[in-house]
């Protein structure tokens, strides 16, 4: 009998995070690619462009003008697909269709309160630069601006799904970064799902799954990505897309307000302040822009996700496309409930599979019957794991 | 108090099939859309090409010579997701992390039958028709095909899933019009998902789910798309693409190949046996190709299917791509339990949701939180019902 290898044999693993399988078929990566090719990505974005909506003191489509913001800068999605105000609905199949009684959500999205629960959030003034190549003071910044806007979300919604879609190859539709911020008085399908695995395995075993999880992969390493004196990245191993990666604190953290200054202040800055000088990008712009390069102390946070987003942009030089989002416990009227089973969390999930221009599709297999991988979970974690620490466009002096 | 229109108001719809929830987010059409464009499609396919590996008379990976087949043409994949002979994989995380029990998959996928389950199907002998340019009479032969490899694969395997990718935005990677049939040992997630939400109905209800849901749409009308005698093609209330539909047939099938002669014999064609030539695609080709568009009788499956994927090209006046596949009953070695619950039915997922050019991303919110659509399914209905049955390549004299 031949002796089983992840990487030669098709297998199915089980998430149970999320109550879902994966077929893993490493030996697919054999056969030849003759498929779409994505356009290359073109490095022409302007630092500042007045007719972008995210830049500082650009009009917006709904005529207010942004302030010129020096850090982070949170505002209303001008098309929002969440309105605070939307009457009820009243529609629907008969309720032999509806959901099995007691698992229902509220059909109706009716009587939220009138905070629009749709927000865009800019990382940065200026739109020729991305989380990877931002300083980590800077990404601490954003951090910062995440845990506050969970904070004020989720006073009034159950549920804050911060995401980033990051390229246009995810349907960013603005190279500016940012990321969008969209609550709900609902929980979400995948929120639920996780809602649900983690419950059911706190009252078995005691203890939260993704700390169970999170031990067992330091232990194992080999699916390990980077990890701090706070934080772990690992390829988890349900993993679907071909590098997705689980970006977890080593304490137990049910929400972004939670972490602790330890857990936001941590190692020293490898930024260099000269590097965007290299790239050609002269410190042009108004005067309050930010200049935090020199600041001394940095945020374990930050950093590792500086370290992450390096290696993804270092994987194939290009800049990586990806959608991530936070996922924490329910907030809103029952924040206060038990949710002692949720251990907060950032999934990444690139679509490239190949090189910077041949993505993974997720598409006839993949969505009638069950997610298929073409390389296994500890292949992608070893080349992350051997990426350099320091960008491409940033290294050669 | 405003009154709820689905096309104004946000608003949830439940999935009773698979068990989802989608948010309809119609006022979110009326942003403008500066993301991603995808290439126009190069019709430049050459009608034989002996370098293509699915080609008559090709030359294949393996080094088989294809036949010079005038009909459909099954062979095993040269790449396949799905090996019989895997070995047993004995690894994994600690069995806390694994499925609840009673839950499980077999984890392994080992003494799997010896025949390959992973197979391909070439429609046509030639690279440059698509289904909606075949005649009724040689989609019929794909029904066929459909069914009986069904029956050969189902003898074996619990679960025989037939998907077509089309196009290069659905990563086909070969446009000779095919699709690919993979055999698998366990039910694959949407399969155990449609599974359970079926039986559930038809213990609770005493009849199938997706009969007591056809009747709804044949009263409703807002949904239907097109009707037969023994079929419906609707845009199912909770579709999350934008122009999704749902192919049912009328009485209650469990499986392809229970489809009746009535149900395979309909309408007389509408097949024009010189539209080839107006395309000025000229029939050439080895005497015994296909010269089928003459036949009388053409079956209602084949009919419907041409008329549905006729609009879809007229839609955006394009080779519409789309990922589409069949589920029925589960087979294999329990084939003769009771399936009854279940009702045979096919899907269709385009992804295009504003023009050939600009398709509709899940991403962010959908990859972390829940499936979302700009339009809402009435709107998409209404649209694919009003534009003609004639091919919009085919229609000018
Ligand atoms: O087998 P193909 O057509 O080369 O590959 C295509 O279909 C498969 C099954 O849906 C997917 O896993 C691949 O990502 C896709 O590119
Ligand atoms: O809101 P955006 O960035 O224009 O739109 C993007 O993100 C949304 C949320 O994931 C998706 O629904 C859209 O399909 C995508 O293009």
């Amino acid at each position: 009998a031949t002796t089983f290898r992840a990487s030669e044999h098709q297998h199915i693993r089980y998430n149970p995070l999320q109550d879902e399988w994966v077929l893993v078929s490493a030996h697919r990566m054999k056969r030849p690619w003759q498929g779409q090719v994505e356009p290359p990505l073109l490095m022409t974005v302007p630092r500042h462009d007045p007719h972008n909506p995210l830049c500082p003191g650009a009009t917006r489509a709904n005529g207010e003008v942004n302030p010129y913001y020096d850090g982070t800068f949170l505002f209303d999605n001008d098309f929002p697909a969440l309105q605070p105000d939307a009457p009820n609905p009243g529609l629907g199949l008969s309720t032999r269709l509806g959901p099995a009684p007691g698992t229902a959500k509220p059909i109706s999205l009716s009587f939220l309160p009138p905070t629009p629960p749709s927000k865009v959030m800019c990382f940065h003034p200026w739109s020729d630069v991305t989380l990877p190549l931002m300083s980590v003071p800077e990404i601490r910044t954003v951090v910062d601006a995440w845990a506050s806007v969970t904070e004020e979300l989720g006073a009034r919604y159950p549920w804050v799904q911060i995401f980033e879609n990051k390229g246009a190859m995810m349907g960013c539709s603005n190279p500016h970064p940012h990321c969008q911020v969209w609550a709900s008085s609902f929980l979400p399908d995948i929120a639920q799902r996780e809602e649900r695995s983690q419950r059911a395995y706190q009252s078995q075993h005691g203890e939260p799954l993704l700390m169970e999880y999170g031990r067992q992969e330091l232990l194992r390493k080999e699916r390990l990505v980077l990890t701090s004196e706070h934080w772990l990245v690992l390829v988890p191993f349900w993993a679907v897309w071909p590098f997705q990666t689980l970006l977890l604190p080593r304490r137990h953290v049910r929400r972004l307000p939670e972490l602790t200054p330890a857990e936001r202040d941590g190692e020293s800055s490898s930024w260099d302040p000269g590097a965007r000088h290299r790239m050609g990008i002269a410190l042009v712009g108004p005067a309050s822009w930010p200049q935090a390069e020199s600041q001394a102390l940095i945020p374990d946070l930050a950093s590792i996700m500086k370290k992450l987003l390096t290696k993804y942009d270092n994987l194939f030089e290009t800049s990586f496309p990806y959608s991530m989002g936070w996922h924490g416990a329910p907030t809103g009227s029952e924040a206060e409930a038990n949710w002692d089973h949720w251990q907060l969390h950032a999934h990444y999930y690139p679509p490239l599979l190949r090189s910077a221009t041949v993505r993974k599709f997720m598409v006839g297999y993949e969505m009638l019957a069950q997610a298929q991988r073409d390389l296994t979970p500890e292949q992608a974690a070893e080349r992350l794991r051997m990426l350099p620490e320091v960008h491409y466009c940033l290294g050669q002096q």
